[in-house]
């Protein structure tokens, strides 16, 4: 339906229509409006599978759902670093909605892994924002290529779950717009998500459903969002503020008491009426969208979707360590030790909890090997030793040739709605490792998490896959990369730090009372153990491969460039080992000069490419200006300061295998207006105050030198020439009045102000 | 004169003549009012020695100040921990200004050591602010009991060089309240410093000159400070607003500029005459208590009060590391190395310079021992390696039983005005000491510093002396512990960090323009580094003797107390080695439940004690309120959260010897406003709240388990009991509306919520 028929729909809608529209009919359904003809549309939790309630969702919505198929979770998906996958994930889902009449699917989640103790951590993608935005954006495409909407969520800075209903993330402005905004942004400009699920906490003090700054401001005026704006369920606040924000979409249901507020505030002149009226357009667009473009003949085939899901695994299982270990050979004698063996975590807790049609576990995918044996080893119930099971599974892995223990988190150490106490996995788990580490040398450890555990075991085990919550058919993917029927091709999206402490929130995670400072900054991940040169577990971008990559021949097609040009970035990698292989390629941009307080580099876009043994590619990046830029908040803007910056290509943030530096040149100027507190350095940058100060210099006793002065070596020695240098510079101009002795006047001084700034003005 | 007295005088005062009395009438002089006979007093640069200039001093007050004798620096004095040595050195202090006829000597200098790169870190005592508060109030009493004023100073929050005179230290409440104020506040209210020194810099955004909030609100208001407030040389901005603010005397001459504007300000009306009159009276005040107190028959004794500066050295000079190789037999061969060596660096660049009347060397004071050789092995006035220099230095090394390499930092790298912009030695001196090492097995590293160093060669060297910048005598304390003539006994009041980007303040050290986010909060120095359980180099706390001391008998009068009690806790000390010997002895307390962010202890006491071989002497430290106490920003007070909480006896920060845990409990209610944002988490503290709530929660499906509701297995997997226990304690008030199905209404919670909250305020 174009625009101006909504419009004129909405004009024949009575002011209580119109403010019902406001609100869910109950917990999955917008609201139908039967007189005019308007639909109801349905949405439903995922975004890593489908979760539709098949009957009415009670209050909590914790009915069952129906069998579907879960895919790996967010944690898993961004470290396949493909987009494409993603993309045909997306599809895959889409096609789903489509067959069971869901309109919009509730995500991709984006937000930022800030601390590993984020119970929701699993279901979001990175530390950085712009594998987060480049994943989700995937995601998006693909579903919405289907014609079925997505919720881009939770937005903003919701990035803990204790008191997250009532916690104000306090963020600086340049942190927002370089790290928690970005992870939103690309994939908002770029593939236009129909929705936008607004989160429960405040930012700086204001609740996100009422923060017209960003749904309004930034969402829709600067980043040109068209759909509507729905609240995490519940995370309502005040219904008539939080429309005037840009919140449209109330859910689940007020059981009518909001709509009357509505109502009210528009009857009683408090609500422009053309503010719900704009509000139910943005609405009926997408509503018509979604009920125009339903697919009748759409059916899907679990089975299939299980292979696209094991497929999708396949690339989302990280290879931490190995030591001449992996892969295995089938022949030898194997012992399987561990619950997740058999029983693996593989998806979690919360909104986002798919009721699996199947689970291949890995005991199951490896089939009927002749050396294989199965030791439980642990129970995940409750973090305690189970000696029997313990003492059989030492003496399983004991009698074995290889011992692959399926380790991880249990649900009830990490969920949505509360947040882990510490980056431990059980003690009991731990206890399993070391354990059977002390028996069997040749021991690999298959993780199953959605964020970093410590791993105090690390060093006496020859092998670690970071298995995540990869979906229902985990087990498969996992055993196809221990046989090497698949070339493990994944890579971490944030960092593994050796402890909890490390971690750059540490110090104010999870906030006091309701206010949680994110004072790291813009130092999240990477950002931080860079920029404070700390040693980690396993870095950003880490990930093993049983080939081997070289890296060569890095181009750029200008060594020096204004902010308004694209820099082309070119090289050549080739795979070096002799099994085919796919290698994730990493840009990252660091500003040399640090004369502004910035991350020593930043990821700014990836490539993952497959290569034969011995075959070579070239990868191109082209870089924009947002490669370069700091957010200014003087400008209120991006900003490319002109300076020298490196372009790394690496294998991991910390493995940078070739590098080159070019000249970027600003094409923007800051305003500056001087006052009488601005330094002396500071206004010598402008050539006539500069030849202004000198005049007046030339003639004051107070510039000269101590050798002019004639002074003696003691006093040279108690004012050195480096200290009068710095006073001179960090001097504000009013200190000309003082130290001058009279020579230089408060009116002569504003004066000379007054002039340089209105130079500044002109230029 | 008394109060009154002091009254009339400035009724009798002109508008001018008030006026005038608000600025210096030169670098170093208040103004006479002949015509009321009213004195001129002379103030001068200190703190550790008196820099008076013997010249009508120039604009910068660079010229030769006379023949003095230089103490230990600010950065070694606090070392000792010895508050009778540092009140014996400020009464050396006060009788040199009685017979030199100066009334103010400026200082202490109390600002926290936040990064190590602070150029000015050599004058200030520590990164605790106990230590930093104890030090300052004991050089205050000892100058003070000889009726000299001091100004403790940079008031507030001056914690770096970098654009001191325009940067904005911007720090959050508490933690200006827990270190930056807490370093002034036990010598201002205890002590009772004659006068402060105001800082450049601005705090939160407006100027320390003219903010009225802590020159007027805490200083005299608070902590009862009756003294005058002074400008640091050239800090006045506003010269009307700062005399609002409660800053008293402008320094130094504003050749009459600003004393105009005070009098236009009154006559205008824009100033309160009262507030000129007040502040008057606190500068008469101060310079009749001077003047009256003139000592007309002081005399001082260069050479006694060398030989006092040699004793307060031995005592600030720290043991960092001796693996069997101190002291040195003065019979063995011995290579002295290094240029400080010959000529020591004893103290830094700047306002607290001191035309030391003369200088000892350890060359000088080790005197003609028969296997003593001295190679000069670095100059200092370049950090460039001089070849033949420290070839000549390593033969020498070589061929010595023991090398003793005399290091640190040159006045290029540390000095009042500016920063460092490292945190290393000269590499100069780095190569060297690396060179010798691999030569001489036998090495000792003699530091002269005022900030911490990084020691890359640490492993290498079996000795580390740091001798801090300890004034004129050093040479001969140094020596007088190189050959155990003297046993060292200071420890460290900072720590030092293994590099520079280990420090709590490296992200946001020194700032973006004029602003610096002291983002690491409470957490500065051992807060920060035991927080986040890192390594350090050595400790704060940390220093060796050469004996050994052992703790035992940990005891407290009491287990349990409320928080308007004090608590006794005392320990035995034995030197179980075969020296005598002093140890510090230092008390830190923790909050071992963690109900809000603090650091895991904080130094809270310490005591020095001398102790003889074998013997054992029994400490009694007394712990008030404070010991126990955080800054309540609701409460805007100190406030003792009822906990259990750890009494840790240390040797250092990291050598925590005994240790006994206490419960204190609260007397104070904070109080509590429930809104419709407060969680049930929070409202279920109050017992009526929580009875009224179960109420409510029994009849509604909402609060059933999944089992009550029979649900699924499937079902209870998505939302486990843990995540709905979560769900419950963060949900907002308001949650009962949307999610009671109305059951409860907006009004009917909101008359629940005002119930409670008059029964809070009635409680």
């Amino acid at each position: 339906m174009n625009a101006d028929k909504i419009k004129e729909l909405v004009s024949q809608m009575t002011l209580e229509e119109k403010a019902s529209l406001c609100s869910g009919a109950d917990f999955w359904h917008t609201k139908e409006i039967k007189r005019l003809g308007i639909p109801s549309v349905m949405v439903s939790d995922g975004p890593h599978g489908l979760r539709k309630q098949d009957q009415k969702a009670d209050h909590l919505g914790v009915n069952d759902s129906i069998k579907a198929v879960c895919f790996p979770a967010g944690c898993a998906t961004a470290a396949s670093f493909n987009r494409d996958l993603i993309k045909e994930m997306g599809e895959t889902l889409g096609n789903e909605c489509q067959a069971e009449k869901v309109s919009v699917i509730l995500g991709p989640a984006v937000n930022i892994k800030r601390s590993p103790l984020c119970g929701r951590n699993f279901e979001y993608y990175s530390e950085d924002p712009l594998v987060a935005t480049e994943m989700a954006g995937s995601l998006i495409e693909g579903i919405q290529n289907k014609n079925i909407g997505t919720s881009i969520k939770h937005f903003l800075a919701n990035n803990q779950e204790t008191r997250r209903m009532s916690s104000s993330s306090d963020i600086d402005e340049r942190t927002l717009r370089e790290i928690y905004l970005a992870a939103f942004e690309g994939a908002v400009c770029r593939q236009k998500p129909w929705t936008v699920m607004c989160s429960y906490n405040k930012i700086n003090g204001t609740y996100a459903a009422e923060n017209k700054t960003y749904l309004t401001d930034v969402l829709r005026n600067e980043w040109g969002f068209d759909g509507f704006v729905m609240s995490d369920w519940g995370a309502v606040n005040d219904r008539v503020r939080d429309l005037e924000a840009g919140l449209n979409l109330e859910m689940p249901s007020s059981s009518g008491i909001n709509d009357k507020l509505i109502t009210e505030a528009v009857r009683s002149g408090r609500l422009d009426e053309q503010i719900l009226d704009r509000s139910c357009e943005e609405m009926l667009n997408i509503i018509y969208r979604a009920v125009e473009n339903q697919d009748e003949n759409a059916v899907f085939d679990l089975e299939k979707d299980h292979e696209k899901a094991r497929k999708i695994a396949e690339e989302t299982i990280v290879l931490l360590k190995n030591e001449d270990i992996l892969p295995l050979n089938p022949g030898c004698k194997i012992a399987f030790i561990g619950k997740y063996a058999k029983k693996p975590r593989y998806q979690g807790g919360g909104s986002s909890h798919i009721n699996s049609f199947k689970v291949t576990s890995a005991l199951e995918a490896a089939g009927s090997l002749p050396g294989l044996v199965y030791a439980q080893g642990y129970d995940d119930a409750r973090d305690e030793v189970l000696p029997a099971l313990e003492e059989e599974a030492v003496r399983a892995a004991g009698s074995s040739d290889v011992a692959v223990i399926f380790a991880g988190l249990p649900d009830a150490f990490e969920s949505e709605g509360f947040d882990r106490s510490h980056m431990r996995m059980p003690d009991c788990q731990n206890q399993l490792i070391e354990k059977i580490a002390a028996v069997q040398p040749n021991t690999v450890v298959v993780l199953h998490n959605g964020s970093p555990v410590e791993m105090p075991w690390i060093s006496k085990v020859k092998g670690v896959i970071e298995a995540y919550l990869s979906g229902q058919a985990v087990g498969a993917a996992v055993t196809d990369i221990l046989f090497g029927r698949v070339n493990p091709s994944a890579k971490l999206p944030e960092t593994f730090p050796l402890k909890l402490e490390d971690n750059p929130s540490h110090l104010t995670y999870p906030g006091e009372g309701d206010r949680t400072a994110y004072a790291e900054g813009v130092y999240v991940g990477y950002r931080y153990y860079d920029k404070k040169k700390m040693d980690v577990l396993f870095p950003f971008g880490h990930g093993l491969s049983y080939t081997s990559f070289s890296y060569s021949d890095l181009t750029v097609d200008k060594e020096e460039l204004d902010d308004t040009d694209t820099l082309k970035v070119s090289v050549k990698v080739t795979n070096t080992g002799k099994l085919e292989g796919k290698e994730i390629i990493q840009l990252y941009v660091g500003a040399s000069s640090g004369k502004i307080q910035r991350p020593v580099k930043e990821l700014r876009d990836f490539a993952k490419i497959s290569l034969k043994p011995g075959e070579t590619k070239e990868v191109t990046f082209t870089l924009g200006r947002r490669a370069f830029a700091y957010w200014n908040t003087t400008l209120k803007n991006w900003h490319v300061l002109t300076d020298d910056y490196d372009i790394m290509i690496g294998a991991s943030s910390r493995d940078i295998r070739c590098q080159k530096s070019v000249r970027v040149n600003s094409t923007v100027r800051i305003p500056v207006i001087y006052t009488l507190d601005t330094t002396f350095g500071d206004v010598m940058e402008n050539e006539k105050a500069a030849a202004a100060i000198h005049k007046f210099m030339e003639g004051s006793e107070l510039f000269a030198s101590p050798e002019e002065k004639g002074e003696s070596d003691v006093a040279a020695e108690a004012i050195s020439a480096e200290m009068q240098e710095a006073m001179m510079r960090y001097m504000p101009l009013r200190g000309m009045i003082s130290f001058s002795g009279g020579a230089m006047t408060l009116d002569k001084l504003e004066e000379l102000i007054l002039e340089w700034n209105r130079d500044n003005i002109n230029r």
